[in-house]
């Protein structure tokens, strides 16, 4: 492997750790469990999970990946706060469609050369992007794994 | 700049993303604000930025980037759970410790080449490294971005 091959590449095992270790902890979770809340009168771990899913649903076309899976998710858990509106689907359907989104997301992660990771993402304008090359596709996925683990910290609390 | 630049490049920008939104939610924070508990009978702040701070200030040795600059905070932030042991500074102690360690890390990370970003680190031993080269510094950097993020996700519960 080259060195920008294998920079790419420690970037991509990063988020699948972090997605990894996402998973390992709600995977046991039945629905009742994932209605808890992170804390008193906070976020509920499906909205969490809801919310994760969406956000990476919406990577597809920011990244130029494909369609999106489960655009009926942002109402519920992108554009409106827990419990404002019904949940679209049961906890265990909302986990299911975590794992799909992120299944086919790493899938066309790991189809990517170095170089197709440094392209620009359809939420920066050409001329932003002249000027600010660090605004790739590569620091979309950081964020996202940062985005992960951010909620992951709140999700730890309900144990 | 070549490719591997701005792929090293991307993940140091998403290290400081994250370590600055850090720094702006503790910098208007006085001491009785960080002594908050970000929920009932969890950690406290100061705890979190403590615990940063000693595992940040490992990352000096670990990447052989130099000597530490605070290893007393690593019985009370780090080896111990919060409130075990007496605060060994104030919080507006620690939150400056905080900044100094992050301030000489980046300017010490600002330095690597794409190449020696993959280079092994000192908790790797050389025949681990030979089959898994993915362990090299740059993998640490971004599970300290994500450990950072992991922690934010709880801290910000105090406001």
């Amino acid at each position: 492997m080259t060195t920008e091959e294998i920079l790419a590449a420690t970037a991509l095992h990063s988020w699948k750790l972090v997605i990894g270790r996402f998973n390992d902890f709600i995977a046991p979770l039945n629905d009742e469990q994932l209605q808890r809340q992170i804390a008193p009168g906070r976020n509920r771990l499906v909205y969490l999970v809801g919310h994760l899913t969406a956000t990476h649903d919406r990577m597809f076309p920011m990244l130029g990946l494909g369609q999106r899976l489960h655009p009926e998710f942002d109402e519920p858990y992108l554009t409106n706060p827990d419990r404002t509106l019904p949940d679209p689907a049961s906890p265990s359907e909302v986990k299911n469609a975590w794992t799909e989104v992120n299944s086919k997301l790493t899938a066309a992660f790991e189809a990517l050369t170095p170089k197709e990771w440094l392209q620009k993402h359809s939420a920066v304008t050409t001329e932003e992007f002249a000027k600010e090359p660090l605004r790739n596709r590569l620091a979309v996925l950081m964020s996202r794994t940062g985005h992960v683990a951010f909620h992951a910290g709140q999700a730890i609390l309900t144990k």
